[in-house]
């Protein structure tokens, strides 16, 4: 539980909010470098921290990222022209290149100085990973990118995909760091013999109520879920979060998974959801416990992106029509009536309202990773506003190398001594083994 | 004439408003019980008085009316499994029965005592005359429900529905207590000759401004209207406000008719008008003064319900089709060019904004009524909120016992002594007649 | 730039706010005569500074113009009948004329003197040259209406078009008396060579960044852009601001263009875009840089009206669809890739948002008529608030007989005093002369 004060402190992201001012001392995914597919090609809205920008891929191929409207008179960049390295807004032909700076004023006399006294609002972006990342904060030199291993990987081994989501950044972020909803609202209707003896899973559904082990990181927090895997074993799920907003959830096998998910606020109601990691193999075979197939377990369909500022990455399963929901599936054998792994998180996050209230929630034991991540963002962001502190990884990209998953341990290890050597990212090592588990 | 600020008073239905708190002394019409037509079946969103419900029927038949809001970490309740007398979150399983209480809470430790501690907002519920009624009031044990007789009539000889109004209640209500407006919005184009002499619409439209009398009652107020009936004689149109939101119209036989219409806040912009009476046989003739015959006189095609907040008992017209008026129709003949009795009210009341604001109006002889209920609501809502004072009605439920309607007396007679056997309900008297004139 | 409380100032239209003040002194476009086309037809919302309004031609062809909202209980009078010089609530019966005098009140008894004490808001109105002007200010009397040469042109000879614009009426004026946008967001790719030698157009596209004259008058501001036109001459466009929300814009050849636009505040986000002119002949060849052919050089396709508030005289080409652009167009050769001089000017104003926030804009050279306009506005307005002094050209109508245009001088001419004669209204001389050039 949050007061409403801690709660909106927590959740708003705009310029000068407290959480907003975090996470501008980060890089941020902006957009798939995929939005941008040509230089000179079509510029594209993005809402990013509230801000509504304008994003373009310039004659050279590099990424510009601006404020949509002109410091001229405010026209909107979203119609400007891309042309020969810049993009000139159409009201009175001001161009702008990807620093901001204006190198035409055709409206001008030419012996004007007035052009060099006008910049765009322009941030720094640069591409890795598939993914455009922008730097929305207040330093002249940005701070390295995190070393994240997702973004390290060759193209044709990398899986990046991004859904919008219609809530709060956080209360989204909040379902990833929580492994307790795993055996509810995603197999909620599995029994153990369907699972198979000795997998993951079959652990999973046989202990829906595990114990939690937590610990704080230099890159955030950690924790472990843990029961019994047959005798004298544990069956582990470890996760992290990572500042300012990143995942690395505990389904994969831990040593194996290669994934980063970001939680990135487009706005106080809009969340851009980016899964950055090693290409899966297609599922073999079904997973739920019901006798319908599901029609697409992973990935659920996306109506085509539009140009307005929500009109990316929108799954067609949304609020409007229930996530499609199949009543008569859900009395017969599925938890939900929901198709797709991520459409059950949108559903259950979204359904939370715009921003949730959190002053009338009751946490429980399964609950002890999102009060532990609560604070740390608090008082991180609390740190920054009050002294001036530079928040956990700003300055310290090496402590992202590190990787989430399943372990079975015996009973008596230490968890974190024994699972050391698999969590550490091996990206630049030659045995790097990117074979992956189902996630 | 209303102050702004007893315009809001008097409006106003969330939590804690003044208005809000007098109506959760009384057991609400919350919605019908056939939206709920199974054991086990679809939960449903309801909005009742400003709050987010969620209505399901369990096992037993039970009805729940719980915050769609799970208590744990908010998800929606909507989306649950109805399932085994109880209501189970998809997130992490939490289950909860009629009563709000925790019967199961899978994700944690099955020593652990959390389950007791929490409790789902659970709202007490009964079905009587085919309409769920729940009680959203400070009492551990609620009142008695009114003695309405309409809620004791046989199911065979019940007609309940509901129309979902875009309004504030109040000013929807109003409309049923001003029976002025009979004679224009439904019947302003109606000769005396084509209502045929001695019915009581041929009174009605021959005198289009009656006199009035009023009296306060136990269970609100009553009025009369006046107009001369033939020599002698004078047609009365009896009708009665019941605390806190219900009406008893005069349009029926007085003495026969068996009606009872509730205006429930869904919010401070939404009503949902509950119709409940005695089924009427379908009218034979038309009543309209236009020679284009009405499509249906007094039902109007309503739209399938919705799973959304505000998606039940739409009406096919409405204010984005300017309720389907036929300009051509009402230049020729009809007064209003808008089909339906219900539609015609929908149409003014709706058209005077979300909330109406009562501080620009004037007020006639024919608002008598009008002025009298909003003051009773006001003094009743003040009295409780000042002193603790139980409004009218609350336990009193016999008060409830009476009836409205239409009758010609004698010029010199008390209309109240004349009509008080007319006005008794009579559902269990042996002589019960429920053969009812053409509403 | 302006500071926000100025920006405030100087955009809201409200009764009470101090634009809206100054507006209310002056006679108001309000709608088109044409949306009126018969005496007792049907009813038309008006929506007009901020006030939401019905329109209606009684059975004489007055035009009444009525607070939509009845003064008894609020039903809209949009509903109401139009007939016998009246239009009448259907909710009760109250019958209004153009003048708001309740003419009949048949749900009082017929003695009663309440018909005299209450009045519908109704506001005076006057046709001239295609337009209903009304007059929504403190005076008894109106003052007279303003002598604009194009409310005088003969009806076969006038061409009166709307357009609604969603933005702030300044920023739509405001693209109005700038004339720098010309050469960039309707003939950026235009080159001199197709503009053809000696024409207007090929002096224009040859000097994109003319200089600039500006001088007060009595009705406004009036300037001058000037650039070379060959050896020893000056091409000199002029255009004027007449209060309160007029412009004579440049386009046309001085003396020979009977023009005025009338940027008219429907609320603080919805403009009315009313053009009154000489009928033009059809041009006959593209203007356009490009070898693809516009579609319609001028005239771009209106959605038929519909009843809302916000309903009248839509562009398909909008917002939700991005003015439909075609980006391949304009990376082959258009400048902006929307196709029509209004839709481009409605692409750029509306994309300010619904209020430009002025504290963010940087003024050049270009903008110096923008800056004086918004000066003089506030200024009348601080006049009239703070001493009630007349805004310009309320009470001297003649002052807008003037006309716009551009013209070629000699270098050394002084531009005022070379087209003083020219600049005048010659609508009531013998000798008028309509044919125009191509706008």
């Amino acid at each position: 539980m949050l007061s409403e004060r801690e709660n909106e402190a927590v959740s708003r992201v705009g310029p000068g909010t407290l959480m907003g001012s975090l996470m501008r001392q980060y890089w941020l995914p902006a957009m798939l470098a995929s939005e941008l597919p040509r230089p000179d090609g079509d510029p594209v809205r993005v809402m990013l921290l509230g801000e509504q920008l304008v994003a373009f891929r310039d004659t050279k191929g590099q990424v510009g990222l601006l404020a949509h409207s002109c410091p001229h008179r405010g026209a909107s960049l979203f119609f400007g022209r891309n042309e020969e390295d810049g993009l000139r807004c159409v009201y009175h032909g001001w161009k702008f290149d990807v620093n901001g700076r204006c190198v035409d004023m055709p409206n001008e006399p030419p012996a004007s100085t007035f052009r060099d006294k006008v910049r765009a609002c322009a941030y720094p972006c640069v591409e890795r990973g598939g993914v455009v990342w922008a730097y929305l904060g207040p330093r002249a030199t940005p701070p390295p990118l995190p070393d994240l291993e997702a973004l390290e990987l060759p193209e044709n081994q990398a899986d990046v995909f991004a859904i919008q989501r219609e809530c709060n950044w956080l209360q989204a972020l909040e379902g990833d760091i929580d492994t307790s909803h795993f055996g509810f609202l995603h197999f909620g209707a599995t029994r153990k013999e369907e699972a198979g003896p000795g997998t993951f899973l079959y652990y999973a559904v046989a202990d829906r109520a595990p114990r939690y082990a937590l610990v704080d990181t230099e890159y955030g927090s950690m924790y472990g879920a843990y029961r019994p895997a047959g005798p004298g074993r544990l069956y582990w799920r470890i996760a992290q979060f990572l500042f300012p907003f990143y995942t690395h959830i505990p389904s994969g096998t831990l040593g194996r998974q290669v994934l980063t998910r970001a939680w990135v606020p487009m706005d106080d109601h809009h969340t851009l959801f980016v899964s950055m990691g090693a290409a899966a193999p297609r599922p073999r075979r079904q997973a739920s416990g019901s006798s319908r197939p599901r029609r697409a377990a992973l990935r659920t369909p996306l109506r085509p992106n539009s140009t307005g500022w929500h009109g990316r990455f929108r799954l067609e399963a949304d609020a409007a029509n229930d996530y499609l929901i199949d009543r008569n599936w859900q009395r017969n054998g599925d938890f939900t009536g929901i198709d797709g792994i991520f459409t059950q998180d949108q559903a259950v996050t979204e359904s939370m309202g715009p921003v949730y209230d959190r002053t009338k929630e009751h946490l429980g034991s399964s609950d002890v990773m999102v009060i532990r991540v609560r604070r740390r963002l608090l008082d991180a962001a609390r740190a920054l506003a009050e002294r001036g502190a530079v928040p956990p990884g700003v300055d310290e990209p090496h402590v992202y190398a590190t990787r989430s998953g399943s372990v079975i341990l015996p009973e008596k290890a230490d968890w974190l001594s024994a699972t050391e050597e698999l969590r550490r990212a091996r990206v630049s090592h030659p045995e790097l083994d990117l074979a992956l588990e189902t996630r």
